[in-house]
């Protein structure tokens, strides 16, 4: 069965005030209308490539090909990456291979490589990773559409000198690729001049939208991940969002729920709490997703944007649910949950194990992570706290695409619903100015200066 | 030199009318006054008993020497816990261990075990689990002050049977070690019993305030952490607030600022980012804490509680660092960076790599890091974010001590500045005992129809 969003603990039906009136969602449906018109006509104006990304055919075997090529040569894939570039690829690790993959040996591999993504650049990490991994067995894929970013830049001349310390300058070539823009940057100029493999990334697909392109593909093709399979679901659902009908488009539902939950009840916090441990890592790639396009300046100098906030069921019930049920009424929680799972977990139960334990007798893990979903869900809603469920059948590559097209999607009608542009992240640039002005880089002596003349921190606002 | 707070960034100094007036932060001294008062009361009444874990050589001792005693009998350990009971232990592990530790081969590691820490009841991930580990040479940590946690429970008995299958009922025992309360709960019986060795958690301390009782310390020990450098740190910030002043006392300017800043300026939104990998998971660990603690309804039936977010710098720079910036004035930040890091990461340019490249040369990734802090404060700052800067020495278990112990202070004083009980949970009864009710557990026949009634999906709220 298809992906279903089920929003019925969103609603003044079951909230009663604290929920959404059905007048304000039925009046929602024009904005949608609008909202839904507006991308599809970026759309047909040649942005928001991540749309037609399951369909390219020609770009997804520039991963598959690469891998299969590759497919035995390495032990060790490490992605040099940072935002989009590695929160996809960490999130299909986790999502569509065995847990703890890193852990296991090249047997419980089944002969694939390990991942490893470098996503900042503390020395440490770096210093300690090197030390961990064998270069001379290691593939580097070096991913930025730009070739510009300075955390990945600085990762990769690391890694560069590494691996010309450890294979020779003359087979660095064969340890690495690059993910990139197909023509402009500092990247694709690198790759040409010195025989350095490079994917692509069209240039109509931003960072935060790119996990079906060779950002995300090409990584989980290299661990045997079924990417055929994530592009089948992505599609799916991608079709079901053609037309602007709230009653069949749950990219839309979603967006518009979370939205009129925001501008209607200050529910500025928006959760996303899978059932599941392979979805754990999605949460941080969702938050990307939300808070870099949503969090926006409006053209008339107004702030908006939700929070997105990451969290696990069962685990959460012990560390945020507390403040979900008592806490204010500002957030949404977004569950997901499956129809099914691949172990049962039963529960072997002993004579003498005494009440605590002996009515768990006959049950299984999968039943008991199932009602909890349920159970949590319905005390939020019993509590007044708005909440929806999207239910997938399995915890598979179909579903992987189908959720992560459903939340690209939703994410580019909420940006239409709150009247910005959610393909930007403005926000960023004075902190990359200053820090390039503190750095010395040429052209930036006024961010220097404007730093510098910043207010000095004041002794009587420090303690210690 | 010990852990700094600076919060400049924090006032109408620097923010104009988006920071706390001088008279505002002044005016809190009575409040503050109070509240480290009433913290003081219950502590003298004998609760909060987290306060006197930095002097408690004997219970320390029982899990240096439980670990002295097994040293070298294990590969891995693995940790059945929930809540406190797991984040702990896998916020010591990042921080104090060497990266990917679980990725290193023995040798790698100097003989010492993974850590695994099963922290949920998904059943995919235990059978992966047990599958994964040798059980013959690992050691199972259970963790459970009351024996009646159900996910514990339940991974408690498929992992005992998993172990019988194994080893044998008679060497069982011999794999096994509990974490409970001295006397009272389910465990406690059964080790008596089957002469399972069980190490303790003082009757006075929460699971969310037990990382420095065994529930922390004997994984810490058991992987070779500096387990006395922590509780020294841990000591040393406590110390330092024994005085109701706020010009001294680190946690008590800490919860007083995050107080104001949600009942002034509406900043829910509370946000923990270190610029150290290390610390990368001490912002579930600081979540849990805050939110469970905070968040409650009030006697008079008010809601409170702001919701911390976890981040990482540099990495979210290119994730939530635009929400930051552009979105609403609802957040604080709290950075957490070092004085000084155990590498450097010289960064190695070379002749020929282009302006976007050479800019880099003669820098670090440590000077790098650092700047990109800085540079993302001032930036904030200037858009009239609040944020704050907590800076200590290094990635130690000393500093790990001051950190934590600051925290939990924090969240002592800031449930008496909120008017609400830190130390319990009361939220979370409802959906265990809808789950217990669905479950058919004896007693809660009345919880399972109250669940049954209510209100059921509306196919109108539903796509898909």
């Amino acid at each position: 069965m298809p992906l279903r969003l089920d929003f019925s603990n969103m609603m003044a039906d079951t909230l009663g005030q604290a929920g959404i009136r059905t007048a304000q969602f039925e009046g929602a449906r024009a904005a949608f209308a609008t909202a839904h018109a507006g991308v599809a006509a970026r759309h047909a104006a040649g942005q928001l490539g991540f749309i037609d990304l399951p369909d390219d055919a020609a770009l997804l075997a520039q991963s598959t090909d690469f891998a299969a090529r590759v497919a035995g040569r390495y032990d060790d894939v490490l992605v040099l990456g940072i935002g989009g570039s590695a929160l996809g690829p960490i999130a299909l690790r986790t999502a569509l291979r065995p847990g703890a993959w890193n852990m296991r040996s090249a047997a419980q591999r089944g002969g694939l490589p390990r991942l490893v993504v470098l996503d900042n650049v503390d020395p440490v990490t770096i210093a300690e990773t090197l030390a961990l991994l064998d270069l001379s067995r290691t593939l580097v894929v070096v991913t930025s559409k730009s070739g510009g970013t300075v955390e990945t830049m600085a990762q990769y001349l690391i890694v560069r000198d590494a691996l010309t310390r450890t294979v020779g300058a003359e087979r660095v070539r064969d340890h690495l690729v690059f993910i990139t823009d197909p023509k402009s940057g500092a990247l694709r100029p690198l790759a040409v001049e010195q025989g350095i493999p490079a994917l692509d990334i069209p240039p109509n697909v931003g960072g935060r939208f790119s996990v079906f392109t060779p950002v995300g593909m090409l990584p989980a093709a290299l661990i045997g991940i079924d990417v055929r399979g994530m592009l089948d679901g992505a599609r799916a659902l991608r079709d079901r969002c053609a037309a602007a009908d709230l009653a069949t488009n749950p990219a839309g539902a979603f967006a518009v729920l979370q939205w009129l939950a925001d501008r209607e009840h200050r529910a500025n916090v928006q959760v996303l709490m899978p059932y599941v441990d392979a979805f754990r890592d999605l949460g941080a790639w969702f938050v990307q997703l939300w808070a870099e396009s949503l969090g926006k300046l409006r053209p008339d100098g107004t702030s908006v944007g939700p929070t997105p906030l990451g969290a696990l069921g069962a685990t959460d019930q012990h560390s945020q649910v507390q403040l979900f049920m008592e806490g204010p009424k500002d957030k949404t929680i977004t569950f997901v949950g499956v129809r099914e799972r691949a172990s049962q977990g039963a529960i072997p139960t002993a004579a003498g194990d005494g009440p605590e334990l002996a009515y768990l007798a006959g049950h299984s893990l999968a039943e008991l992570i199932d009602v909890e979903q349920r159970a949590t869900a319905g005390a939020l809603a019993a509590r007044g706290k708005m909440n929806m469920t999207l239910t997938v059948d399995r915890a598979d590559a179909f579903a992987v695409g189908e959720l992560m097209m459903c939340f690209e999607l939703a994410t580019a009608y909420a940006g239409e619903l709150y009247g910005v542009d959610a393909f930007n992240q403005p926000g960023v640039e004075l902190g990359k100015r200053y820090a390039y002005g503190m750095l010395g880089r040429s052209g930036y002596e006024a961010a220097k200066a404007e730093f510098a003349a910043l207010p000095a921190g004041d002794a009587r606002w420090r303690v210690g």
